[in-house]
C-alpha cells in the first residue's frame, strides 16, 4: 500500500506525523511507501532529525496549510495547494491508495468527498469511530462527517461499518444497533423512528447483511455485544465528545482527589499499573484514526491531538482497509442489497 | 410545602421511597407534610418498619402501579388509579404543591403534562438534569421529556432552566449554551442552526434574560463555566446516558484492573478516600431528581435506581422550587420576553 500523509495536519505537526510514518514503515509489512506532503524544508529537517530516509519515503511539497478554524469546504476550494488537498490529490490521481490527515476534520471530509467522490451505491459518506466495549470495540457511525442525515443514509452507514467489521476484523455476523433514547421499539425521535421502520422493513425482506439489534442506548455502547451503532453525524459527534469529556473529567477529578493526601498518593503509586493499563484501553491513540467510509479511496481521519502512536495506528488502519479490500466489499454489499424505497430518501 | 410521593415508583419501591420521606421530614424545615401514595398495606408495613408516623405523613391508597415497560401516555389513560396518577392528582386538586416519582419517566412526564397542564407562556415542558461541572453544576435540558423539539421550545427550555439557576441557586446571570457538534458559529445540524439563529435574534433584541454563550460541545459540559445547556430531548437523553455509561464503565474497568494484583489492591485501599469522594461528586443520588420544568406545579422525576438518599435529595429540590417560587418566576420571565417569531415554531 502507498500512503499520502498530510504531514502538516494536527496540533503537533509535522513532528508526530513524521515520527508516526517512521514507525509505520518499520513495522507494517504491506506498507510500500509513504508520501509526506507539506512544507519541504520543514519535512526534510524533521526526517533528518528522526533518521527517516530511503526510497520508501518521499516528500511532496505543498506550501499551504489548512488551519483548524477554517470552514471545510472553503478550505478545499481556496487552498488548492494545501498539504491536505495535495495529499488527497495523490489518491485521486492513483499515485496512492490511502490518505491520512490529523488536520481540520471538516476539511478532510470535504476534500475526500469532493475529490475522491463516493463509491458506487453510496449515498453519503460517514466517519466510523471505534469505542472500547466489553466485547471488543463498538464502531459508531457517523461521528461527524454530515450533521444531518436521512433514513437511507443510516442504512448505508450500517452496511459500510458492518463490512469493515466483517472483512477487517473477521467477525462473521456483525451486530448493528440504532442509537435511540431507549431500547424499546416505540422509543426515538421522528427521524430515528422512521429509520427503525426502514431497517425493520429491509430485515423482513432478508436484505440486511448483518444482525440488526434494533434500538440501543448509551449504556449499550459499552455493555452490549455490539459491533456497530449508527446515528446521524450530529448525535454521533455529541455522543463521542461527551464520552471523551466524561472519561477525561473522571481522570482529572480522581487525580485531584489523589493529590489531597500523602496516603492517597502512596496508594496511587501502588496502583500505577492499573491506571496505565486502563489509560491504554481508553486512549484514542490506540485506535489512531477513524475511516471516512463511502469515499472512493481509503481516507483516514486522525484526532487533532494525535501523537506518533496514534499516527502509526491510523496508518495501520489504512493498511488494513486496503489489504482487506474493504471498499470493493462495500460496493458489493450495497449492490446486493438493492434499492431503498424512495420515501426513506427524503430530506429531514 | 406539601408533597405527593409516588411511593410505588422505582426499582426499590416502596422501601427507599418511605425511608427517603422519613429523612426529608426529619431534615427539611419547610416540608409540612408528605402524602405517600400506593398500596396501603405495603406502605403501612414500611412506615412501621422505619418508624415513620405522625400527622406530617399520610398514606393515600392507590391499587395500581405503572411498570417501567409501559408506554407513558397509555399508562396515564388506562391506569387512573395508579400510584403515579393519584400522586399527580393531589397536585392537580391543590392538596399538594409538588409531586415526586422514581417510576416510569415517560409516564411521569405524561401524567404531569396531561393533568397539571403547562404554565402560561410555556410551549413545551422539558426535564432539566444536573451534571457536575468544574464550576458547580450544569443543567442539561431537555434530557428526554420530548424527543423532538422546535427552535422556540429550546428558547423556552433556556428561559426556564435559567430561572431555576437564578432563583434556586442564586446565580445572578446564568450562562446558557446550545449543544452542538462544535463551538464555531457555523457548526450544527439544520435544527440547531435554526435555533442558534433564533437565540442570536432574541439576543440582538435584548430579550434574553441570561448570558447566551452560543454553541457548546461535549467537553464544555464539564470544563466551561456553564449553568445551562439546551438541546432536544433525543440528543439530551443520548448525551446523559452516554455520560452515565462512560463514568460507570470507567469505574468498572478500573476496579477490574485493581483486582489483578495484591499490590494494586493495597494501593486501592490507601486510595479509598479518593474513590469515595469522587463517587459522591459523580453520583446521581446527590442530585436526587430532575425537575420537569414548564408544568403547572412542581414535578420532580427521580432515577429508577434511586436510593433513599436520592429520594431525600429529590424532595429537597421540590422544596427549593416551591420555596423560591420558581414556577411564578418562569411565567414572569416568559411574559417579559414576549412572542417568538412564528417561523421558529414550525415542526421539524
Amino acid at each position: 500500500m502507498k500512503l499520502a500523509l498530510d504531514a502538516m495536519g494536527g496540533d503537533f505537526a509535522p513532528a508526530t506525523n513524521v515520527e508516526g510514518a517512521r514507525l509505520a514503515l518499520e513495522r507494517l509489512a504491506n506498507l510500500e511507501k509513504i508520501y509526506l506532503v507539506g512544507d519541504e524544508a520543514a519535512l526534510k529537517r524533521q526526517c533528518d532529525a528522526c533518521g527517516l530516509s530511503g526510497s520508501h519515503v518521499e516528500i511532496i511539497h505543498a506550501p499551504e496549510v489548512v488551519t483548524m478554524e477554517e470552514s471545510g469546504l472553503m478550505a478545499v476550494r481556496q487552498k488548492k495547494r494545501s498539504s491536505m488537498s495535495v495529499a488527497v490529490d495523490l489518491v485521486k490521481e492513483g499515485a496512492c491508495d490511502a490518505v491520512l490527515s490529523a488536520g481540520n476534520t471538516g476539511a478532510a471530509v470535504a476534500a475526500s468527498t469532493v475529490k475522491l467522490r463516493l463509491l458506487p451505491g453510496v449515498r453519503r459518506a460517514g466517519i466510523a469511530t471505534q469505542l472500547p466495549n466489553e466485547y471488543g470495540v463498538c464502531n459508531v457511525m457517523d461521528t461527524g462527517a454530515n450533521p444531518d442525515a436521512r433514513a437511507s443514509h443510516l442504512v448505508g452507514y450500517a452496511v459500510m461499518a458492518a463490512v469493515l467489521v466483517q472483512y477487517m476484523y473477521g467477525k462473521a455476523e456483525p451486530k448493528v444497533g440504532l442509537m435511540s433514547n431507549g431500547t424499546e421499539e416505540c422509543k426515538g425521535n421522528d427521524f430515528s423512528k422512521e429509520t427503525l421502520k426502514l431497517f425493520r422493513q429491509l430485515e423482513g425482506d432478508g436484505k440486511l447483511p448483518f444482525h440488526f439489534l434494533g434500538n440501543v442506548e448509551g449504556h449499550d455502547l459499552f455493555e452490549k455485544e455490539l459491533d456497530v451503532v449508527v446515528t446521524d453525524g450530529f448525535t454521533g459527534n455529541v455522543l463521542l465528545k461527551t464520552c471523551e469529556a466524561t472519561a477525561k473529567t473522571f481522570s482529572k477529578w480522581l487525580k485531584r482527589e489523589i493529590m489531597k493526601s500523602y496516603v492517597r498518593r502512596a496508594g496511587a503509586l501502588l496502583m500505577q499499573g492499573a491506571f496505565r493499563s486502563l489509560k491504554k484501553t481508553l486512549s484514542a491513540d490506540q485506535t489512531g484514526g477513524s475511516p471516512l467510509l463511502g469515499v472512493n479511496g481509503v481516507s483516514i481521519i486522525a484526532h487533532g491531538r494525535a501523537n506518533s502512536t496514534a499516527i502509526f495506528n491510523a496508518i495501520r488502519i489504512a493498511e488494513g482497509m486496503h489489504e482487506n479490500s474493504v471498499n470493493p466489499r462495500i460496493v458489493e454489499a450495497l449492490a446486493d442489497m438493492g434499492n431503498i424505497p424512495a420515501e426513506y430518501d427524503l430530506p429531514r
